[in-house]
């Protein structure tokens, strides 16, 4: 028996295989199988490759399945399902259905005596955590999440989607000019507007009408037409050599005022060469905890907001008093 | 009988009234009483103070006490005394000796049934926070601390007690080259001289040798010696004017690898116009945690590294699920 805790991967994209490079940087992991739905002969990898119609296979073989799929299709069905078989993790990001989620998931974790992880990585998940330390610790104030310098898959894959494009990329971008006025401890209301811009980088097929991609990307519902878009036409080059990077980051900042109005303020910074080596950082040192707390009885649901971040640390609670406190 | 978490605070200092602030902006707490050492008749306030000699009386009335006190002759002393009668919290800050503190805390806490959480504030406290959350997620990486600029009261009190000095204090500032380093990503070692700089204004006796006071500063050894130190003369008007306030923060920030060497940065900042009264405010929603934890049973010593971090807000998990996450 292996006194490392055992971790499965479901899902071999960006996440799953940053999950995979988070892994070999701890001491106290092994990464036992990487489960696809992909044929796993066709994919180039040194990991242990497994297809997913198998993993019923491992539930003694893995202490914590990290679940990487997104959140739109893959998550809402594996998540409930693989949660009655395995401890899991995941990075559940659609906002709006984050309870619903929640409930199904409890549910299925409380059926399987196992626990699971919902919605960790950098948001939700760490901006989550300083959203709620700073709105508890000073509850007279105002919270902004910026995000950026960074790619949003989101709209990039929207850009896609037009006629015309060959490839393309958007960065999302804080306004400087708030920032400024937000660090200087102002808290005003803001638009979506004032608070990113939306720069675009295309790559257009030979033929296509430029003029026409770039009014259809600025006037975009949902996407681009609530913000300060540019658009920059480029060369298929230029593409590969800047743009094909993950960058991202942002902050949560907070203001507030205590006592007879003294100031306040409250930052969480992240500045991101990978975004999905970030991600698959955050839920391997979360499964960590997963792992501990089911050691220590515990089923259901939970969200970073219930996890003590001393079970995050390989290093037991004596030295984390002393070297860390 | 009160809904409202019944508070009482051990001390009445700076960070005490901090403290008595803070429960005034939440809307689940109540400050039952205020216990001084001193004759509580001397003291200007609208709070209830109490004679610390009658805190026996109150251990049916409060539910958590938060002891104000020092960290080097009151919360040794009141710590584990006050732990056998009350949950508490405190802001024990004696960094070498916390694993000594915490074992006499454990062992009075356990034997009381109390539940008491040590050393929480910002530093330690919310610094050390993200210390263990960034080493946990970046586990290849370095992580530096800066504090400032803020006056520092222990290298102010040094100066103080320097012959001749009528009113000192003393600004503790990083270093700006030293940060832009950091923050472009390199990975230095560092001297105590390249991290911080010491700033002081002085207010000296009217007849003092000024060059005496400003070489005996400047060679003091474990306060100044090893820092670039600057001493400033100023007027007692001036003092009055510019120096009475009690700035503070600095921030944790930890740059690590992850894969085939992306660079990942983490920080956390603080910029606080009144350090007592952030710490009271820190110390106060760690009350709320420690009510709800000792509620669901739990007993003995805890640090912020034990305390899942909803616990410290007044709204129920599902709200929080809904709004942060």
């Amino acid at each position: 028996m292996s006194d490392e805790i055992r971790i499965g991967i479901v899902g071999y994209g960006n996440l799953g295989r940053g999950v995979e490079k988070a892994i070999s940087q701890t001491s106290d992991m092994e990464l036992v199988a990487i489960f696809t739905r992909r044929p796993p002969d066709q994919i180039q990898t040194t990991g242990n490759l497994v297809s997913a119609a198998n993993i019923d296979h491992y539930q003694s073989d893995i202490d914590v399945m990290i679940l990487c799929g997104g959140s739109s299709t893959d998550l809402p069905e594996q998540g409930p399902l693989y949660a009655t078989q395995f401890n899991t993790v995941d990075s559940f990001d659609f906002h709006a259905r984050i309870p619903a989620y929640f409930a199904k998931i409890d549910q299925a974790a409380k059926g399987g005596g196992n626990l699971s992880l919902i919605s960790t990585g950098w948001d939700p998940g760490l901006f989550s955590l300083a959203r709620l330390l700073f709105a508890s610790v000073l509850p007279a104030g105002k919270t902004y999440t910026f995000w950026g310098k960074g790619v949003s898959q989101g709209h990039s894959v929207a850009i896609r989607r037009i006629p015309g494009v060959r490839h393309a990329v958007q960065y999302t971008v804080p306004v400087p000019d708030t920032i400024d006025k937000i660090r200087q401890g102002m808290t005003p209301a803001l638009t979506p507007r004032e608070e990113h811009l939306r720069i675009c980088y295309v790559v257009a097929e030979p033929q296509a009408d430029l003029a026409q991609i770039e009014s259809t990307i600025k006037t975009m519902p949902g996407y681009f037409a609530d913000f300060d878009t540019t658009v920059h036409f480029i060369t298929e080059e230029e593409f590969a050599n800047n743009h094909t990077g993950m960058p991202h980051g942002g902050f949560v900042i907070r203001t507030g005022t205590t006592g007879d109005g003294h100031q306040q303020q409250t930052e969480f910074r992240l500045t991101l060469e990978s975004n999905p080596e970030f991600t698959g950082s955050v839920l391997t040192a979360y499964a960590r905890a997963v792992y501990r707390m089911r050691q220590a009885g515990e089923t259901g649901a939970r969200t970073v907001f219930d996890i003590p971040l001393g079970y995050l640390s390989h290093e037991p609670p004596a030295e984390l008093r002393k070297h860390l406190l």
